[in-house]
Parts: structure tokens; sequence; C-alpha cells
């Protein structure tokens, strides 16, 4: 018997209608779906795809643990990779449906790590949050020869400051509760006038602020945008 | 008379399919698109949106030299505003495409800077060559607290090489006749096999390669892809 294939599939940054056509084709065939949720609560990856997902399909849920600590999430993603090969093995496809792109900050790349090495394996691209955001902002992100950083909030002040001095535009995820040290460090800067706040693109409720007037303690789901060059040739 | 909108319209890495679905249905309504061309040449834009467009629909071609020199540039793209904001006056939505994503790396920024201060611009973000790159090349770009680097080839080497150096995970874009440049920039690094090539991801005859095996002068479309990072958690 032949093996099933695990789809990994970026589904953009939250609005059903940012999948692309073959993340969507894929997930309406679907007979089993995975995806992750906080542990014991919602998962947003579900509830992007959920217009697309059909009423008879087997569905996996990898809780995953909110925390930092690598126990508990290596349990996680061993559990539910475990899960998903009993139906790869079975001859049974599984599309897993991840927000963002699979391999830009995704759990997908949890689940590849654990299983291509044993099974037919297809990445599906996604709309990252990064260009997300600089759509909603209206912020030309690089041009020509300009260079583009992603940084995590949670990084040090003098490893922030350093890197985003030596960027051309930049992308800080995973604000959170590092915003208050972030502001500091970009209007240390002299930069608080490039740049942009955007909570939960493309989301309902969606946010975007100049720097200045964000609130003190954001979101998992938000973002900081730097842009300094793009200069646009008028 | 209510003026019209300018849809400026991401198409992802160049497989139709990777396509948004708000993408498709913005094209398959459209009365009138634009796009760019190589000057005489074929518009890689267009191809991508082929099976979408409207036979009856207007099209606005802008030749864009291929020269890095600023003033032809800048005309084609003044040339080309001027023909869309007409339509845009006359009430005509106009829905612009645009290889990648509208804002990183994209021609539309530059047409986006000439109409958005007298017209509503919309903006629908795309999945990029990065992702598409990482996904098809089965590379896992960053996890958690890591950091992505964002390089146009054409850097010095001594840029090149210190960007390279700091970050966790690398894309660089235009690589071309700097190709043995750059190889030569990622073996001083010990890096090589750490690095991928990919060349027309996503598209016909697409090809992914260890860096040590890449031609010395690559195409345009084409991408040196390096990840130290992104621990699987196994």
């Amino acid at each position: 018997m032949t093996f099933g294939t695990l789809h990994g599939v970026g589904l953009g940054p939250g609005a059903p209608d940012l999948i692309t056509l073959r993340a969507a084709r894929l997930i309406k065939g679907a007979r089993v779906i995975a995806y992750p949720a906080l542990a014991g609560g919602d998962s947003l990856a579900r509830s992007i795809a959920a217009d697309l997902i059909p009423q008879e399909a087997g569905e996996i849920v990898l809780d995953v643990p909110m925390s930092t600590a690598r126990a508990p999430a290596q349990a996680a993603y061993d559990t539910g990779a475990a899960r998903i090969a009993a139906h790869l093995q079975a001859g049974r496809d599984v599309v897993y449906l991840c927000e963002g792109d699979p391999f830009f900050y995704g759990s997908f790349m949890y689940v590849f790590a654990r299983l291509a090495p044993r099974f037919a394996v297809a990445v599906v691209p996604g709309v990252t949050s990064v260009t997300a955001c600089a759509a909603l902002a209206r912020r030309p992100l690089v041009a020509r020869n300009e260079r583009l950083e992603v940084l995590p909030g949670p990084l040090p002040d003098d490893q922030l400051a350093a890197r985003i001095a030596g960027a051309d535009s930049v992308a800080i995820m995973k604000v959170g509760r590092h915003m208050a040290r972030i502001r500091a460090v970009v209007a240390n800067l002299g930069l608080t006038e490039r740049a942009v706040y955007v909570e939960r693109a493309t989301l309902a409720g969606e946010v975007v602020l100049p720097l200045a007037d964000a609130p003190d303690v954001a979101p998992y789901f938000s973002m900081i945008l730097i842009t300094k060059g793009a200069d646009p040739w008028l």
C-alpha cells in the first residue's frame, strides 16, 4: 500500500480570502486535517480555513503550550506527529493548517522535522504577516538594493538596536509584553516617526497606529514596521 | 462622479495557483488591468494571471527598462501612472498585477507613490519568493527568536559578509551575475553546506541545487537561502 502525503499548508495572515488557490483546493479535498491550538483553547488556523473544511474530514488537534519551555512543546509535537503518521501509514493524505507561512515562524516546522524523513511532504507557502502588515499600513517595505530585517521582539535591546540601525526596513514580530522596551529602543535611534504598529492584521478588529500611540502591552499577533527607505523614484 | 479604486495585487512567486482567493476575485472582475513588462518583452505578471484575466478587460502595459538608471524607470512609471489615473478619474477601477508581493521589491511601489495621494488604493499582499523558495528547497527559515535577513545580491562583499554572519537565516535576492562573488563570501564564512540555490521557484523549469553546484551566472529570478537555525526541537 502507498503511504499518504502530508501537505503543510500556509493560510496567510488571517483573512480567509488571503488563502491561496492551491491551499483552498487542498483543504476542500481533505479527508484528514491537522492544526495547532493553544492548549485547551481555540485554533486560529482552523478558524481561518473554517469555510473550506469538509464536514466529514477527520480532525487532529495539536495542543501546543504557550510557554517557551522546550519539553512541553516537544511532547505536543511528538504526540501530534504520531497521530498524523498513523493516517499517512494507512494511505490517507493529511492537510496541516498553518497560520501565515509554514516555514516562517510556523508550527508546521516541528511536524515537518518529525515526519519528512519517513513520508512524502509537500509545503504550500502562504502570505506572511510581514507583507500583510505593510499592505495594511500602506508602507512599502524594500525596493532595489534595500535590506529587510525580520526580528523577534524578545531580542535584547543591544541586538535590537544594532540590527534596526543596519537595515533599510525592519519588521519586529511577537511584540507582546516587550512593547515599552522596543519603543524606547526605536526612540533612541530617532526612528519613532518612521515606525508603525499593526495588531491583528487582516483579522476582525485590526489596528494600525503610529508607534507613539501604540498600547504598552500588545497582543501576541502584533508587529512594528520601521521603513526608512523604499524611495519611490518620484 | 466617484473615482475608481486602484488595486495593487500581489500574484505570488509564479505558479498561478499560488495567487490568493482575493487577488483571483479582483482579477476575474477587472475592467482594466495594468502590469509591468520588460521594455519590448513579455510580462511575467501577466503570464501568471493569464487564465483569470477577462477577455474584454482593457490592458495598460508599463514598459520598464531593465537598467538600474533612475531616469528611464521614472519616465516609465510616470507614463504608466498617468494612463492608470485617466481610468480612475473616469470612475473605472484598475487592477495592477505585481509578481510576488506589491511592497516587497514590487514595481507597484512606484505606481503607489504616484497615485495614492490622489486616489483610493487597496493593496493585496502576496506570497513572496522568499517563503516559496524555502518551501521548494524544504528549508525551514526561522523559528522562535530567530532573525531573518533579506539581502540583495549586488551589496558589496563586506556588507554581505557582516549581515550573513549576524542572522540566523538569510535570503539573498537578485543573484544574477553576482553569483561567483556571493559564493566566495558564503564559503569564507564556512556556510556553503548550509546554503541552497533556487531558480525560477514554482515556475516551469524550477531548479534547486546545493550552492556549490549552482551555475556561475544565475538568472534574475534566482535566490540563495542560508539557514543556520530553525532547530525543530526533536
